[in-house]
C-alpha cells in the first residue's frame, strides 16, 4: 500500500479497527499497511483511543511486547443503552401491538438493523469478558439479534431449529415444554454445528417462563457444553417467580403488563438496568 | 460536543458515516457537532472521500445547495467482491459438505457475521440504485443475509414465516410448490409487516428451481408490491433451464455438480461475475 499522510491514515485506521472487534492486530499490520514507523502508529492509535473512549465506542487495548499489538473492544454506555432502550420502550407501549393471546408485536422494531445493532452492541458490552466461543439462539426472531451481538464479539453463530431439517444432517432433538403454552414441543441442533465443551452465550428476543432458554441449555448438555450467559431482549415480568426456569440471565426490557382487556401496556428498562 | 482538532474530527466522521450507510447528513450536522466552520468540514470530508474510495469502502457523494449534505454509499469493488467469493467457493468444495439428498451443509460459513456481512455489502452495491423500500426474506437461513443487506442500504428487514405465528395477527399465506421436492408447502406474511406497494429487494440463501422465491413473489402480489430484484447466495446449476421458475436473479456462487456418490462438488462464482 502507498504511504499514507497522517489525516488519511487515521480514517483508514479507525474503518480498519471498527470493522475486526475482538482481534489483536499487531502494530507491525499497520506499519507495513502504510510503510510508516510504529512510532507513528503508535500516536495515531492514541488519538484514535482518545476519540473512541470519549464517544464511547469502546476501549482501544494496546498490548506491549513481541507478541503485543492492539485489540477494539466494543462497549456502550450504561446511560447510553438506557436511553436506546427508553426510547424503544416508548415504541412498545403502543396498544395496538397487543395481539389475541397476550402476544406483543415486535417485528417492526426487530425488522430495523440500526436498533438490532444496539441491542447486539449491549449484549457484547455486558457478556465481553466471558470468555465465549460461540453465540446461540433459536430460530426465528432472535436470529437478527444473536448475529449483531456475535458481529460485536467477533464470534461464530450456532442456530438451533424448531424442527429438524435435512439439510443440516444427523442432529440432536429434545423435546421442552413451553413455559407459556404447556405444549410439548422440539428443537434440535446438527451434530456439526457446534464443538464439544464449547462456551456458550444463549440470547433471544423473548423470554416468559423461559421454557425455550431452559431447552436451549438442556440441549447444549448433550454437547457438554458450558452455558456462560443468557441474554433476553423482552422479558415477560407477568409470570409468578416460581414458575421461572431461568435464573441467571440480562433482560434488556420487561415487560411488565400486557391487558388485552384494556389494551393497556406497561415496558420499563430490564434487569440489566437495574 | 467539544471542538476537536481535526485528526479526532477524521476519526469521529469516519466511524459516524460508516453506521450511518444511504443517510443524507448535512452539513451543519457536522459543522453543529464539532463547532467547526463548514468549511473544514468540507475538507475533512474531501480527505475520508479519498480514503473510502481507494479503499474500495465505497463513495461519498456531496450534494450541494440548501437541501444539501453528504451521503456514504458502501461499495464493493467487482474485484475485491470475486476475490471473497473464490475464498468461498474454495471452502464449499469440500466433500464432506455433502448430506444425504444432495443437499450441501452451510451452515459454518453462514454462521460467520463477517462473511454475513460480506455478502451482503455485494448485494447492497449491486441493487443500490434500485429505489427500495424493504428487503425480504423467508426463515430461516435468509434472515442474517438478509439484515447484513439491509444494514447496508439502510432499509428495513421482513421475514416471510413458513408458518402462521399466533404472535405476528393477521396474516396473508399462500401455497406454493417447492421446485426441488415438488411438495406443497406455506408461508405467510403478516399484514401489517408490509405496507402495500412497497418496493422489495428479495435475497436467500440458497435457490434451487426457485419455487421459494416464485412463493414470495406471489405472496407480494397480495400487498400489490413491486419486486425490484432477486438476490441469492448459492444457486444450483443442477436444474433444467426449462425448470428455472425465476428468471431475473442475481447469484453470488453457483453450485455446478454435487455427486453424492464419488462425494465430487463443483462450486464456480456466480451470475453476478458473469
Amino acid at each position: 500500500m502507498k504511504k499514507l499522510r497522517r489525516s488519511a491514515r487515521l480514517v483508514e485506521m479507525t474503518q480498519y479497527l471498527l470493522f475486526r472487534p475482538h482481534t489483536l492486530i499487531p502494530l507491525t499490520t499497520f506499519a507495513d499497511r502504510y510503510s510508516s514507523a510504529k512510532s507513528s502508529i503508535s500516536e495515531d492509535l492514541a488519538i484514535i483511543k482518545e476519540v473512541f473512549e470519549s464517544e464511547g465506542l469502546g476501549e482501544l487495548m494496546t498490548m506491549a511486547g513481541a507478541a503485543g499489538g492492539v485489540k477494539y473492544i466494543p462497549k456502550i454506555s450504561k446511560a447510553y443503552a438506557l436511553k436506546a432502550i427508553q426510547k424503544i420502550c416508548i415504541q412498545l407501549d403502543q396498544p395496538e401491538r397487543i395481539l389475541p393471546g397476550g402476544y406483543l408485536y415486535m417485528s417492526d422494531i426487530l425488522g430495523v438493523p440500526g436498533v438490532v445493532n444496539e441491542i447486539g452492541k449491549m449484549f457484547a458490552a455486558a457478556f465481553s469478558a466471558r470468555d465465549l466461543d460461540v453465540v446461540m439462539t433459536v430460530e426465528t426472531k432472535g436470529i437478527p439479534i444473536a448475529y449483531a451481538t456475535a458481529q460485536y464479539l467477533n464470534l461464530p453463530v450456532v442456530i438451533v431449529r424448531r424442527d429438524n431439517r435435512v439439510t443440516e444432517g444427523s442432529a440432536v432433538s429434545i423435546n421442552y415444554v413451553s413455559g407459556s403454552t404447556k405444549r410439548i414441543q422440539t428443537m434440535s441442533l446438527a451434530r456439526r454445528a457446534l464443538k464439544e465443551q464449547s462456551r456458550v452465550l444463549i440470547v433471544d428476543d423473548f423470554m416468559r417462563a423461559g421454557g425455550t432458554i431452559k431447552g436451549m441449555m438442556d440441549l447444549l448438555q448433550e454437547f457438554r457444553a458450558t452455558v456462560k450467559g443468557v441474554g433476553v431482549f423482552v422479558e415477560s415480568g407477568e409470570v409468578d417467580n416460581e414458575e421461572h426456569l431461568v435464573e441467571d440471565y440480562i433482560s434488556l426490557a420487561k415487560l411488565t403488563d400486557v391487558d388485552a382487556k384494556t389494551r393497556k401496556i406497561a415496558v420499563q428498562p430490564g434487569n440489566y438496568f437495574m
